[in-house]
């Protein structure tokens, strides 16, 4: 089967394409009747505009794009299902594109979005992106972009994060309430926003209750599992090792785990673990885990709430603005006294 | 900064806009002195030729669609993984649909893909999906479709699986081998691909053993996660409970997990559970979960060469054909005697 053409409905109706397009538009120089009999056809011959052709004209593609660094993470599948449901509300489709933590990947990816695929973007950049050219660009070519949780600060947009800081803050002190004297920071990167902010308030809760920051129980592994798996085990197994894990990204936390099965380190009698997770299983583990919890579908849906609004007014809109939701500590066996 | 057009480069260079053109297109009919002062232009202006107005001329998108039913589940992260790593060897862009298990939802985005975005698609039906016509258009538009997981048996083309039939019956078999008398099966939906072939093997292990197959003990949870943990609880407070849960799919062992706990039942002493699963915590968990792990990555992979072949050639290199790759059982403390 071909597809139908305007050309094919003009022909059939004997009308011209002209008149067959702007009662598609549903133009007020057509006359009901012959919209009605142009629609009728449209539809028994399943006409399809070219979609195409179609934005050359509109400039509206009528999807988004959300960017971000890997899908295995339940913040991110959890924030994309806060995206969606907005944008269900708008009409719009949602293209998903993955960085895998790879800059050149990003960087491709904000390319082939700025030559005007798609109507605004969504990020959160990988952890390996230092320079934020691409997408000052993008912001540049009027494609509004929103950031949201991995965020830069050097572009005057808006940015929906958790309270990154406090947060770090307060999963520091709980692991010192509960008896901790050796706190470790595990990152996967020493330069992305969260990481950042979440050490921030590592460091401070440590100084506040008159600990020393060590610089060696500050790990960051930027490489694949099997390096993390190996930094991990070399901090669990120095003589000196820490009593205390603060992860701030979930899948470190796992790892800690695989590590401690694996070292016959019992959690929280050795080491007491507490991680930023979204983890659907994390009250389910053995023991289960202490998280902070970030409200990952109240921060996809915000994001995209703020978007949307840049799309219908005027990217002036999206000035530089943080929108900030809280994180909870939620308490469970694996820091238990 | 607005747009850099092919005009403005013939303007500058003082050359006509279809040189400029065929120089971009390294067209034999033009010097190389031409092309390097016309390339060597476009690079500083970063001139970037409009997508659009270059699909229709060259009708390649050097993208192709995932479409899935959800995102927090780990054989679609795997198999996302797979695919993209064959999309980036090919230097194609992947864009990921979600259709969140809802039947209109998934016709919207196939109705979108039908006009042309994109140069394939690979599907993974959602469980609400019965009627398979938009995805037969697709296919006669001659956008190549290969199917992955959740299949359609309906629609000439290639589907990559695991041995669905056999792994069910291989679970079931385990489950008795391991004691239990009593063993439920749980699944999302009746129509299904994948729910239907394990049932068969689960209704055909227990008829190999001598067990009669009760239909209350087969429970199809086509709802959200409440009517879900409802219907897991039920069949677990009934005074002639099941002893073994087989589930069908991974958030079902996580639902019967919650349920077992808030019951007060021990697994694997009261009930033991084995679930297809390509959860990365199965071994953290309490207790660690026996599963049939899916080749994800690998499924993912093969998908995506198998449609990258039927770009390059033609449709009719796909075929109806079924690729089957096996999953593994790995026996962990859940179905312990």
């Amino acid at each position: 089967m071909t597809n139908i053409s305007l050309k094919d409905l003009a022909k059939e109706l004997n009308l011209s394409v002209s008149t067959v397009s702007r009662a598609l538009r549903d133009s007020h120089e057509i006359s009901p009747d012959t919209k009605e009999k142009v629609l009728t056809l449209a539809k028994k011959l399943n006409y399809q505009p070219n979609p195409y052709a179609r934005s050359l004209r509109k400039q509206k593609s009528k999807t988004i794009a959300v960017v971000i660094p890997e899908i295995a993470n339940n913040f991110f599948s959890l924030a994309i299902n806060g995206i969606e449901s907005i944008a269900q509300e708008n009409d719009y489709h949602v293209l998903i594109y993955l960085t895998h933590e790879d800059y050149e990947k990003e960087l491709s990816i904000i390319n082939h979005l700025s030559s005007g695929r798609v109507d605004g973007v969504l990020v959160s950049i990988s952890s390996a992106t230092n320079d934020i050219r691409h997408l000052e660009e993008l912001h540049r070519k009027d494609i509004p972009v929103v950031f949201f949780d991995r965020i830069s600060d050097n572009i005057n947009t808006i940015k929906v994060t958790t309270d990154d800081y406090n947060s770090g803050y307060k999963a520091t002190n709980h692991l010192i309430d509960q008896g901790c004297k050796r706190i470790a920071f595990l990152s996967i990167s020493s330069k992305l926003s969260i990481g950042v902010k979440r050490m921030e308030g590592y460091k401070d809760a440590l100084k506040d209750r008159g600990i020393n920051v060590e610089e060696k129980l500050i790990v960051h592994t930027e490489g694949g599992p099997e390096e993390t798996h190996n930094k991990i085990k070399q901090l669990l197994t120095d003589p000196n090792r820490p009593d205390g894990l603060f992860a701030s990204v979930e899948k470190l936390a796992i790892a800690s785990y695989h590590c401690c099965h694996e070292l016959n380190l019992s959690i929280p009698k050795d080491v007491k673990i507490i991680s930023f997770s979204n983890l659907e299983t994390a009250s389910l583990l053995n023991p289960s885990l202490t998280t902070i919890t970030q409200p990952a579908f109240e921060i996809g849906k915000e994001a995209a709430r703020v978007l949307f609004k840049g799309l219908d007014k005027h990217k002036t809109f999206l000035l530089n603005k943080s929108i900030i939701l809280d994180s909870r500590l939620i308490e469970r066996e694996s820091t238990a006294k």
